[in-house]
């Protein structure tokens, strides 16, 4: 028997009877035979309530000071984990991550995994004890400094252990059933994935399903480890992540059966910036994006027009996390006599609506359907992005509820016409 | 200049106004052109709410994960003071214990530092930052585990980093002015001592007064660290704890003086047990001591009588902790049939009363006229004992004031008899 990662969020920890609840589960997989590697976060809303510790002692606390504060969270989880383990009279061991070997790079509140050094974890296990480790937070490699992985990192830490350990599964718990074809909340019929393939999954999450961390999904891709994402508060099977997802029972029909969309998702966190009347110059566009990158803005679409060929001036648009809008505005204010364009328009009421699916790569007309879903719920179409598996639309805030629906309904994904083409069996 | 290490506990760290309160008073030092190292405590209640989690998920919870748990009260505060720092346009870098080199032994819960290697404090001293340590915690130096130094450690900490940085002096602040001649919620008119030596400290200290961690006081006099205990709500000067208290202004007397008696301390921790009828013989009191020693029992008063030379048997008594009264009740149930006693007896509705002074080694007279105010108070003594500059005695429970009332008044230790026999000038 090899050895299963688990995951805990902090709605799966947030009281005493929560942290019992995780506890015999834990223990029920140990005593199945797998050695069991648990990832936790902090508990319910430790990490809001130590945000608004600092913010009251520093309007702008300092990053490094600001991690050593946040990571005080999973140490309290992981003790309390290891405790309840413990009074069902199984021995556990909790590790921070410094001490279970999560070595990042060296940027403060967002630092990225280099490696794992799991000899303390692989001691433990063959002492016979579980491990739970702190998610969310390692130490970097050059200064020594602790360092945390961003909201979600706990996500990451559990496959990043997972590859290292050459861990059979690794299971993210959390509190919904799994992947759904839409938010639940937005369609009530959304049906859940039994599979998602790794770049499925990754559009997913990018394109602001908030179930699975980016960079959880990329390692997971990269080690070829299956993620397994279910609830908590059941023993349903939830929805795997893997490579190439197979109907499990062949009589459910072949792979070209497989559904061509895997799912609709949305975004309401960003912000659109249009940069009016640039000089049609070599240059102008570089020297545009630079200014934002020296401003650490993260980018999402692009798009450049020519609004009138007789002007020989051009606007280029483009998407951003709203979170990012203050600095970007100020970023390109500060160039506008350089560049010398006309001016800036900043727009927060936007939504993005994503329609994702491996499948797309080999069924033509899916764009086509997809704006026609939307024309015919009367949504407008303000900006497109496409990837190889993936179209995105911007379109007004208010409207993202609508083309999610029109959307879903189009492509046949409402649970009650799709029972045919589910992915059948338990999974894997 | 020379390096400042300060101690704040929990009560200068209750909230946010508070903690940006510490913060002016650490970046007033380090104006005036020192070094400063701080040691802080978790905030206010932070570590009664941690064992109430403990508690909550495990009525036994094993001892290296309630040292995993409670140590995230100092990371959260430690953050804090830095971040308040940084807010005031100085630079701090907090560090845990195990990032600032305390080394202890692998008792979880009450381990004892055995080195410090304060590499990182003394690089981030170099860059010119203020350093802020996490306090009451440590590293084992065998097996790498986090380890806290129990209850008041903290104290330990800052002397410990103080010992090992080689700092002109270790600044302990607390909730009151510094060390008084007797508790002044008994003895309205106790008097706070300007100086007093470690060994009256380390009496004091072992015997209730609870102003200073017994092994922070050891850890000074091994060392030679002047301690300074006194308010963060003032600028008064507190209590110098140094190795030879000097009157600071010759006028004010010789040190033949100086008084004789530091102070008045009481304990109501404690408990009697005797052992009724013991044969006296040979090795049998060993065999007593030696079932309470394999019960983990700390005994501390101990006394032997014979009841009666015709029976050929003694009682024996002595003190104890409370909490380790059911422990050696239960060792020596068990050995009663082999030891051949008649009864145990049980009382923990005593208290403690020691006068404690260099002074009385050249005095006599000291014993009897301590006495002799006792029984003119009404005071009964149950058991006596002594060191060479320390008289303990027990009393009833509701003695104690009374006794401490009646020594504090017959010592002339009363604020205004004693005026002109006080330390003189502003410390040292």
């Amino acid at each position: 028997m090899g050895i299963v990662v688990q995951k805990y969020g902090g709605s799966s920890l947030a009281d005493a009877d929560a942290i019992k609840r995780v506890a015999r589960r834990i223990v029920e997989v140990k005593k199945s035979g797998h050695d069991v590697v648990v990832a936790v976060s902090a508990m319910g809303d430790t990490t809001d309530d130590l945000v608004d510790l600092a913010t009251g002692v520093s309007p702008l606390p300092p990053a490094r000071e600001m991690d050593m504060l946040l990571t005080a969270g999973e140490r309290i989880s992981m003790a309390l984990v290891a405790m309840a383990i413990s009074d069902l009279g199984f021995t556990a061991r909790s590790f921070t991550g410094s001490q279970a070997g999560v070595i990042t790079d060296s940027v403060h509140g967002k630092a990225k995994i280099i490696d794992v050094t799991p000899g303390r974890i692989t001691q433990a296990i063959g002492e016979g004890h579980i491990v739970i480790v702190a998610g969310f937070q390692g130490v970097s490699a050059d200064t020594k400094e602790i360092t945390t992985l961003g909201r979600g990192g706990t996500d990451t830490t559990a496959v990043a252990l997972a590859a290292a350990l050459e861990a059979d599964v690794c299971e993210i718990y959390t509190d919904v059933d799994g992947v759904f074809t839409a938010d639940p909340r937005i369609v009530p019929s959304a049906r859940k994935l039994d599979n998602v393939s790794y770049e499925e999954m990754l559009e997913l999450a990018a394109c602001g399903a908030k179930i699975l961390h980016l960079r959880c999904v990329e390692y997971g891709r990269r080690y070829g480890i299956p993620i397994h994402v279910r609830s908590s508060f059941s023993q349903l099977e939830g929805t795997w992540v893997v490579n190439d997802p197979q109907p499990s029972d062949p009589s459910q029909g072949d792979p070209m059966e497989q559904p061509i969309i895997a799912g609709v998702a949305h975004d309401r966190s960003e912000a659109k910036i249009t940069v009016v009347g640039v000089p049609d110059k070599v240059g102008e566009a570089a020297r545009i994006f630079e200014a934002l990158a020296e401003a650490q803005v993260n980018l999402d679409m692009i798009v450049q027009n020519i609004s009138a060929a007789a002007t020989s001036r051009t606007d280029i648009s483009f998407t951003l996390p709203r979170t990012d809008g203050q600095g970007a505005m100020t970023a390109l204010a500060r160039i506008q006599a350089e560049v010398g364009y006309d001016k800036l328009l900043y727009d927060d009421k936007i939504g993005k609506v994503s329609l994702i699916g491996a499948g797309m790569r080999s069924h033509p007309g899916i764009t086509s359907k997809f704006f026609g879903a939307l024309a015919s719920a009367g949504v407008n179409i303000g900006m497109i992005s496409t990837s190889e598996i993936r179209i995105s639309v911007i379109v007004d805030e208010h409207s993202v509820d609508d083309a999610v629906r029109a959307t879903h309904t189009a492509f046949d994904l409402d649970a009650d016409e799709v029972e045919a083409v589910v992915y059948g069996g338990t999974g894997r």
